[in-house]
This record gives structure tokens, C-alpha cells and sequence, in this order.
């Protein structure tokens, strides 16, 4: 392709992926279609299909193309603080439109369509999951952590109870909830000596 | 109405729960619609509508009336064996068919539909939440859980890896899985002297 080419390409792919989360926030995720995308964005419609074989494949790419997430690690040296930092960033985008209820329209598709879900794990979860296990490690090294911390659940333990209030009880994502979360995760059920 | 009628009623609503988890295994929560159940439980459609107005009402009812779910907590007088118990029966329902992808579509229905999402807490997991503060008060008492240990989030944390797993990265629920999980929100992730 030419320049030319390649920069009209790239501009039909930004309108594309713009008019799909115009239209999920407008008619709602079950009314969206790969037809009502082509219409309002003036692709053709097999254009689209050529690229994203179902309007799940569509959603999913506009959803994780929308704009950085932002859910990196900081990393000040204090394990809890940097916990703190990050899931709080991480329910302040999920806790509000448009990305909250686009985000929860994606994982709503991912439990019928399997391709979603992988597509999900492999470029959103799988990534995530590396950079926590990553700062978690050298907390651990630091002394921070107990020794005897299993790095292999630790995604699932901090981030499982956001996805529960977030996907299961739908009440609000708060910095106090976060807070009362992670005082539990850190200190655990059992009583300390 | 008199003793037929009720017991005709009766039958009826068995055979519209029956076919609605038949006919979602066969064709999946997408194609499912109330003219199908209609169609092959013989049952006409504005009676069903009537009682359910939405193909999501009728699957959470349906899903959530098949059978005795059997997830009360026992109470041996030992926390940790009890919770082992409990949720090693809990993945075990989720994790094969049918109760698991009838479970997995009405939990992806819970993201597009408030309604069914309100209906869902309301009949299954609040008063699973319940229970299980009760039985975690009762062993707090008795000094097997931290005095700090915090009741609110217990249901979240103790479940969120699980429906992390189910929902999100989608990976078997084993009983290591519940293993290592409980025993990282046992002991905690930081140190203890």
C-alpha cells in the first residue's frame, strides 16, 4: 500500500472502532450490530467483516483500543501503597462511564463467545497479571510479603473481589471498599500472634 | 383456582423450566427465545409472558430452580475444614454441565440486564453472603478468625478468585485451585513474625 493508502486505512479503522462505542453507549450492547456500524461510520460492511468476524471480535478491540487503561504498577519501594495506587486507579476507570458499563458489556459477551474470552485473557488479563505478579516478586524479595505468598493466586485474590462487586452484587466501586479489601488480603483470617 | 387447576398450573411451569434448560444446552443462551419454549413445552406463549416477561426472567428462574444447589456450610466446630468443604462443593457444581455454562449465561445475561442481575442477588447470592457471615461470625467467636478479620468483605474475598476464574481468565476450577487460594486469604500476604 502507499502512504496515502495506509493513512486512509488507518483513519477507517479509528471511525470503525469510534462508531462501535458510540453505538454500544447509544442502543445498548445487544442492539449494536456490525450493520448499524457500517451505516453510521460509512464503512462497507464487508470491509468490517473482513477484519472482525463477529460483532463480538469488534466490540472487544474498540473496548481495549479506547484510550490507555493506565493500570500500570508504581513502584515507590512500599508494596501497600503501590497496591493501593494501582486498584484504586483501576475502580476509578471501571467505576464510571463510559468504560464501566463497556468494560462490563465485554465480559458479559466473553461468558458466549469463547474466541472473546480468549482474545480478553490474551491482551488484557494475561498482560495485567505479569505486571502484578512482577511487582509482587520484588516485594517479596524486598521482605515485604511473606515468603510463603503463592505469586500464582495473588491475581485472582486482588483482583477477584473487584470483578465480584463489579460483574456479581453491581454495587459501587469504592476507595473505601478497596481499602477494607486489601486490610483483609494483607493481614489474612487467622489470628497473628 | 381448585386442586386440578393448581396441580395443572403446576405441571405447566415444571414443563417451561424443563424446556428452557433443554433448549438453552441445545442452542445456546443467544438463540434461546420464549417462542421456542413455547413451541416445544406446548404451553402457549402469552401465558409464559405473562409470568415472565423477558427470556432473561425465565432462565434465572430456570437455572435457579433446577435442582437443590446444596451449598449450605457445614459446621464440624473447624472453620477452615468447613470452608474447604463448602466451596470444593461450590466448584464442583460450576465446573461441569450442565449447572456450569447454564451458570456462566446467566451471569453474562446479569451484565446486559439489571433486572436479571437484581433477581440473581436478591434469590442466590445475597442470602449465600449470609450464610456465610454466619457461619465466619460464629468461628470468630470462638477465636478461630482474627478479631480484625473483616465480616463485610468476607464474601467477596472468599468467592471473587472463584468467579475470577470462571468468569475471567476462564481456567478449571480444581480442588488445588480452592486449596491455594484459601490458604493465601488464610495466612495473608504479609509477613507474620
Amino acid at each position: 500500500m502507499t502512504d496515502d493508502q495506509l493513512t486512509r486505512a488507518a483513519d477507517r479503522t479509528r471511525a470503525i472502532m469510534r462508531t462501535t462505542l458510540e453505538l454500544a453507549q447509544e442502543v445498548g450492547y445487544a442492539k449494536l450490530s456490525i450493520e448499524g456500524v457500517a451505516a453510521r461510520s460509512g464503512v462497507g460492511k464487508h470491509t468490517i467483516y473482513r477484519r472482525w468476524p463477529s460483532k463480538g471480535a469488534l466490540f472487544l478491540d474498540a473496548v481495549l483500543t479506547s484510550g490507555e487503561p493506565g493500570l500500570d504498577y508504581p513502584d515507590t519501594g512500599d508494596i501497600v501503597a503501590d497496591l493501593r495506587q494501582q486498584i484504586r486507579a483501576a475502580v476509578d476507570l471501571l467505576g464510571q462511564p463510559p468504560q464501566g458499563p463497556l468494560f462490563r458489556a465485554l465480559l458479559g459477551e466473553a461468558q458466549h463467545d469463547p474466541m472473546v474470552a480468549a482474545a480478553l485473557n490474551e491482551r488484557f488479563i494475561r498482560p495485567q497479571a505479569e505486571r502484578t505478579v512482577a511487582r509482587l516478586r520484588k516485594a517479596q524479595q524486598q521482605g515485604q510479603l511473606s515468603p510463603d505468598f503463592d505469586l500464582d493466586v495473588a491475581m485472582a485474590i486482588l483482583s477477584g473481589p473487584l470483578y465480584f462487586r463489579f460483574l456479581i452484587t453491581q454495587e459501587p466501586l469504592t476507595h473505601e471498599y478497596v481499602e477494607r479489601v486489601l486490610d483483609a488480603l494483607l493481614i489474612g483470617m487467622t489470628p497473628r500472634p
